[in-house]
């Protein structure tokens, strides 16, 4: 994280800062739900543009729609950097980033076509959602869980480097297996594309084996993967259910026997008797 | 809950609520297999008119049957409400809106034609199965499951709001990736009901990747997957085991303060301090 | 169980019991080995008589073979009985019906074409390996597993129960939207069976949705399922997790403090320090 | 393991032996380096000359790599032999085995075409990454989830033996059910191919079932898979929560008979009754 001085902001600043930052006035809650509407909106709209027979029909619209959003989210970004107390830090931080994100595929677009699509990406804005509305319960779980998932973090790193090199030897010997009977197996890479999909039970069916050793060999891969698929559940869990116990225990100890382990809820010790 | 005073019945009245409310008496008890044994005709009844074949020959009977059974529940839906000790109680409460649910589809039809096979909602009227037959272990079982998916509500909501974002994004890169190549990705839309498919492992293989980076990109997606999956198994798990041990917590009561909660090796009350 | 009385062998019959029953005697070990290699190759035998090129070329062998096999295996039955302590006992306890059911197909095929092939159920018979080879730790795991899914039975059954129902009113509610679209959705039962195959997360593909509203529902559907695959999954670890430390924890209590709880390693309390 | 006397290296031998088995000075570090990308390039060219088009055009070149790959790789392989301690004891190692199968292919070629494909197992030696970089924790990690599958391996084993006499007998049913209305289910081992498909929920659809009654059994083994999915899980959940908490135990050492193991509440050695 920069630690960039905090600035000084003129009293006209500070006002939009908290208009834009906070949702604790009026003001800057309407904004907030505003801005809340104009995503869902702006996503919609390039969605509807992406299927055919509405793009024939409404193409200028679509395109006046898009730039319209494209313009204010931009408008915005600037602001948010103009009152922000540490522009620099709100640029770098992670919503800054997905904020500048969010507007650059519409300007990408005259490089790369197609690019505009992306502008789907506005959807990850909604994730403030949570702090707009004060919803602190779920705040607290979504904490939970991503700490759940920070903590098993390497232990799935490792699993999954594991799958890596599975897949790259399970993929090479169904291609040679396979290669000369079956028009889906037609090179490695793809082969390691069919082992995955078949290691995590996704199975498309786009890519099967037809030879009987090749099916065999399948066979022998899926019931692998049953096995496979229990890893990163057990690791996970077992982060979830440490961190739950965690935050469970109470870490007093009674004045008097000196013992631990009491419940939050608990005013007297369990094994003495006398107050906590 | 509405809370309307409960209200008098009439003997006649009480001796009704007897049988269709409780299954107690042989009356009661024979009245409520008899309606579980109509239930289940009628959904076969709706089942096989769906089916051609059956429909082009006995067209007539299905129709004479599907109103009869129709009629009937009609009959039992007033008689529920009329000899009930809190009518609205009962209407507002979930049998009572799966009740009347199950009866609307055939005087819907008159207006949107193929709405009538949406009587197979009736099977959900089988749920009382466990109270009618005192299988009361089932119901304790099934209670317990509830209780878990109802703790762990909030972190499944705050995951599945994730997945939504997730897919999003994800069905629009692919889009962008695939859909000059591949007649699968029309719109994103579609992209993102592919991504819903891939992640949940379900992989139908209707729509399938065919350029060699949306393959890889593919890979990448179903090797997240199988992290994420890992998520909500973990969730409910911990919630599951945290129930059981619940369960299993003393049931001793403080013979001074009267309050509950106390761990199987405390010798002392925590909330007062009084020996247990 | 039935309780008929243990009868009395004559010493030819006892000497049989010993060799067929058990497995401690050399010929007892040799008998025992050579029905696990006949059970197999008679499954085999089954197996490539399926397969079409080779059941053209080798039919008589095979037919000829398969008569020996089930010849071999009704002596076998006969005999078991014959020098069976309680004959009743054997030919209904749990194995005694897998081995009668391991001999009967070849003589139904007379009436019902194609029922041979079940013949195959013989590799059920293999299930004795365990016993034969004094495999006593893998026969306690099997045990374990077997008690956690017994435990669990009753959630499972609500669990598979509330599945039924919803699959009922998923598939129906799909036969409404998809029916007309979309050739796969012939009727009602084919769209439950679409929907097994969606919420278990298998996935053929064969069915699948078509209209954007079918699709839309059908991702709901799959996130659903993604939530519910936690269920059984969170049933029986539970159950495993306290069937394991159940199996870890000592009874014995220090008769100096009178505490619980000690390892089963331990000879001293591990609270006061006196002998266990 | 082999117990060869560890022989007397010359200086020469010696240096090399810190070159090649270690990764302490630079020398060594920059050879490690060095290796995993001739590894990965290796790899890299074989995968490419899978793809027909890349073939086509570089036939030549990719020959010489890969012979140019093979020489360097065999090169060190019979350095690694010439500066071990141990010679035989390198050999028959894990990675001593890997080592030499990663060059064999090639030679093998000459025999078997096609066999060259096989040289992406090199891919395997990339699990030398974890111990070059000193990722510690990593390799703890990889300890740990190994650990944890072995572990569990009894109960995975007699698990995947039930799944197999399983997948067998609904193999057969399903062939005798659809096979005369079914140009997939054409024998019985491909029936066993499509129910281990099935039960492992990975669904390709090349096989899918047509008659109703295969459907609903179909349905049926779904459901039951839905149930056996989670039996892995729970084993391996089981354990590596197991695992964890015996790596928080107290790793306290009697001061009088030095035994560990001591739980974290324990005052008084379990095994002798000293004061911890």
């Amino acid at each position: 994280m920069t630690k960039d001085k905090i600035r000084k902001l003129t009293p006209f600043q500070q006002r939009w800062h908290n208009i834009i930052f906070e949702a604790d006035t009026p003001a800057g809650r309407l904004f907030d739900i505003l801005l809340l509407i104009a995503i869902l909106l702006s996503v919609v709209v390039v969605m509807m543009e992406s299927v055919a027979p509405l793009q024939l029909k409404y193409e200028r619209l679509f395109t006046t729609l898009e730039w319209m959003f494209t313009i204010v989210f931009t408008i915005e970004y600037l602001f948010r950097v103009w009152c922000s107390y540490r522009p620099k830090a709100y640029i770098l931080s992670f919503y800054g980033l997905i904020d500048l994100l969010c507007i650059l595929p519409t300007y990408v677009e005259f490089v790369f076509g197609g690019a505009h699509f992306l502008l789907t990406i506005r959807i990850l804005r909604l994730m403030r959602i949570f702090r707009i509305f004060k919803l602190v319960p779920f705040l607290n779980e979504s904490k939970q869980l991503a700490l759940a998932l920070e903590h098993s973090r390497r232990k799935i790193a490792v699993f999954l480097f594991f799958i890596l090199l599975l897949t790259v030897v399970l993929g090479s010997v169904m291609y040679v297996i396979e290669s000369s009977y079956n028009s889906g197996f037609t090179s490695i890479p793809v082969s390691v594309y069919w082992a995955v999909v078949t290691l995590t039970t996704v199975g498309y069916g786009d890519i099967a084996p037809v030879t009987p050793l090749g099916q065999a060999f399948s066979a022998l891969i899926m019931i692998m993967g049953y096995a496979i698929i229990a890893v990163p559940t057990g690791i996970v869990t077992v982060e979830m259910s440490r961190l739950k116990n965690e935050s469970e225990v109470d870490n007093r100890i009674c004045p008097h026997c000196m013992r631990e382990g009491h419940d939050s809820n608990a005013d007297y010790c369990k094994f003495c008797g006398s107050k906590l």
